[in-house]
C-alpha cells in the first residue's frame, strides 16, 4: 500500500504543478528553472506549489526538455471516411512536427456521444479542438461554440464566429471546366451528384457561368453506375458533346468507361474530368483521370497550424477560409504534354 | 490575472486529488461520497487534499458518473491505410462501448517518431497500448515488450509472448477455394500480388493444396492493371480455366474487366472471387465482386476487448490468434441465390 501510493506519488508531472499555481507549463518551468519574466511572487507560488505536490526535479528535467508538447482533441463525424482521412493525415502532420500529440474521437452523427468525447476531452485538458466533417453543408451535432478551449472547424459548417477552413469548390470547378476549354472543347456537359449538396451546387454554378446556359447539366448520385447511366441517357437524346465535366471521380470513371464500350476513345473523341483525384478510382481509370485535388491534406495542416497558434494565444481573424483546389493532369482530357487542341476543332457526334 | 488563476484552478478535477493524495479515482470518489470501505486515515487524506487543491464538488459529480473511463494509446504505422482503418474502427468501437477514449499516435515507420509517441503515451498514462499496422509479416520499428503497460498488436507482428491477432489467410484462401469448386468450377487460375508477402505465399499455399499441382498460380503487383495483364498473358498461353480467385479486388476487378473485353461473360463463362472486400472496388466491378471479407473491423474489436482485460488486471493467453474471414457472395461467381452449378459443367476454353 506504501508502495503503491509513492508510486502514484512519483507520478506528480510539471503539468500538474502549472495547474495547481493557475500558471502555464512554459511559466511554471521558468520559475522552477530561475529563468524567465515574472513576478517575484509568482515564482515563490510555482516554487511552494511543486514543494507542496512532491514534483521531483528529475521528473521536471524531462518535461523542461518538452515543454512545448500538448494535445489536440480531433472531433469528427466520419472517422474513417475518404474525405477526413486526408484532413486528419494533414492535421497530424501539422502538429506532429510540433511535439504535438492528436486525441481522437469520432462521434458518428450521434449527439450524446459528441457531448461525452468533448468532456472526456476537457478532463483531459487538450488545449485546442479541431472538428472535422464529411460535407462542408453540414454541421456536427454538437455544440463547441462556448468551450473554455479554442476550436477550429475543417471540411464541416461552423458557427459564423469561428475559425472555419472548407476548399474552393468554386475555384476548383472553374479550373475543370477552363482547362477544358482551353483545350479547345466547346460542347460540354456536367454530370454530377445530387443537387442537395452544396458541393454539387457550386460546382455546377461554376459550369453555368463559363461553360453557358445552354450546357446540359445532369444531377444523380456519386457513383459509377450514374456515369454509366448518364452516359446512356445522353446517348439516347443523342445529345453532341466533346467534354464532360464531372462531379466526382467515381462518376468520372463509370462516363470513360460507358464511352469506350459505345466505341469512342477518351480523350480523343470527349475528354474528361473528374474532381477529388481519389488515386484509387482516378490513377485505376483508363487511361488515368485528369481531376480535381481539393488539397484537403494541405487543409488539415492549415487547421493544425491554426489551433496551435490559437492555443499559444495568438490572434486568428474568425470566419470562413476558402482553401485552393489543384488540377491534376493525367491522361482523360489529353494535353498532358503541354499540347493544348486548336479551338474549333471537329466536335464529335453521339 | 486573478481571474486567469481562478479560471485555472476552476479545472481541478478529481483525477488531481486521487493523484496528489495516492489512490485510485474510484477511492476518492469514495472518499470525498462518504461511501466505499477503506480506512479513516485514507478518506481523511483525500478529503485535505481535495481542500487543498480547491477541488469543487460540483466538478466531483461530473467525475463521478464516469470514473470508469480511461485512454488506451493506438500506435499505427499506417494511420490513413486501407488495413488498419477498419481495424481502427473496430478498436473505438469497443473502447467507445465502454467508455474509454483513444489515443492516437501515427509513426509511419520512423523509429525515432515512435519512441516518442511511445514516451507520450506513457506520460499521459494510458492504460495499454494497441499496436497495429499494414503487414502481417512486420514488425513496428519500436520495441514494446518491456512497457509498464499492457500492449496487444493488431493485424502486425508481435514478439513471441504477446498477444497477437491476425486474420486467417489460409482459412479465407479455403472459404474463396472451396466456393469456387462447390460452383463446380474444375480449372481455377491463381492470380495474385508479389511472392515476398505472407499473406500472398499463405494464400498461394491453400490454392496449391485445394486446386492441385497443376493449377497456375501468377504472381504481380497488386493492382487492377496486373489483373489486365495476367489475363492477357493466360490468354496469349491458350490457357483453359473457368474460375479465377484473385489475391485481392483491385486485381481481380482488371481480371473481370478483361475478361469482357475478350468477349467473355463473368460469371457464366469464368468465375472470379477476389479478397478484402474493399467496397469501392468490389460493388463498383461489372458484375460486382464475390469476394473475402478479413472482417478486420471484428479484429480491432476484440483488440479492445483484450486491452480492456489486460488493463483491468485481467489474464490474457499470450500468442497469435487468427480469426477467420468470412465469403461475401456477390454475382461474380454466381450462384448468389443459393443456386450450385452442377459439377462437370462445360469449360470455356479462351
Amino acid at each position: 500500500m506504501r508502495y503503491a501510493e509513492v508510486s502514484k506519488a512519483e507520478r506528480i508531472r510539471i503539468y500538474d504543478v502549472a495547474r495547481v499555481a493557475g500558471v502555464s507549463v512554459a511559466t511554471a518551468s521558468k520559475a522552477l528553472n530561475d529563468t524567465g519574466r515574472m513576478t517575484e511572487a509568482t515564482r515563490m507560488r510555482v516554487k511552494q506549489t511543486a514543494a507542496a505536490l512532491g514534483f521531483r526535479p528529475n521528473a521536471m528535467a524531462r518535461a523542461l526538455t518538452r515543454q512545448r508538447s500538448f494535445t489536440v482533441g480531433l472531433l469528427t463525424n466520419d472517422t474513417y471516411g475518404r474525405f477526413t482521412l486526408p484532413v486528419m493525415a494533414g492535421i497530424n502532420e501539422a502538429l506532429v512536427d510540433q511535439g504535438v500529440s492528436v486525441f481522437l474521437c469520432g462521434i458518428e452523427d450521434d449527439a450524446t456521444l459528441a457531448r461525452t468525447h468533448v468532456d472526456a476531452m476537457l478532463d483531459k485538458q487538450v488545449d485546442g479542438i479541431i472538428a472535422t466533417g464529411k460535407r462542408i453543408d453540414r454541421r456536427l451535432p454538437v455544440d463547441l461554440s462556448n468551450l473554455p478551449v479554442p476550436v477550429v472547424y475543417a471540411f464541416t459548417q461552423g458557427p459564423e464566429d469561428a475559425v472555419t477552413l472548407v476548399s474552393d469548390d468554386d475555384q476548383g470547378a472553374r479550373a475543370a471546366i477552363s482547362h477544358l476549354l482551353a483545350l479547345g472543347r466547346r460542347r460540354l456537359v456536367h454530370v454530377t451528384g445530387p443537387e442537395s449538396f452544396a458541393s454539387a451546387q457550386n460546382r455546377a454554378k461554376a459550369f453555368r457561368d463559363l461553360a453557358g446556359e445552354g450546357a446540359p447539366i445532369l444531377h444523380g448520385d456519386w457513383s459509377e453506375a450514374w456515369g454509366h447511366a448518364a452516359v446512356a441517357r445522353l446517348w439516347a437524346e443523342a445529345g453532341v458533346f466533346d467534354a464532360v465535366f464531372c462531379g466526382n471521380d467515381q462518376i468520372a470513371r463509370g462516363v470513360v468507361d460507358a464511352l469506350r464500350e459505345r466505341g469512342l476513345v477518351v480523350p480523343r473523341d470527349v475528354a474528361v474530368i473528374g474532381f477529388d483525384n481519389w488515386e484509387i478510382v482516378s490513377a485505376a481509370t483508363r487511361p488515368p483521370l485528369t481531376t480535381i485535388d481539393m488539397n484537403l491534406k494541405e487543409l488539415g495542416r492549415e487547421a493544425g497550424r491554426l489551433i496551435l497558434e490559437l492555443a499559444e494565444g495568438k490572434t486568428v481573424e474568425p470566419g470562413v477560409r476558402t482553401l485552393p483546389c489543384r488540377l491534376v493532369m493525367r491522361q482523360s482530357c489529353g494535353g498532358a504534354t503541354g499540347a493544348v487542341r486548336a479551338e474549333g476543332e471537329a466536335l464529335q457526334e453521339v
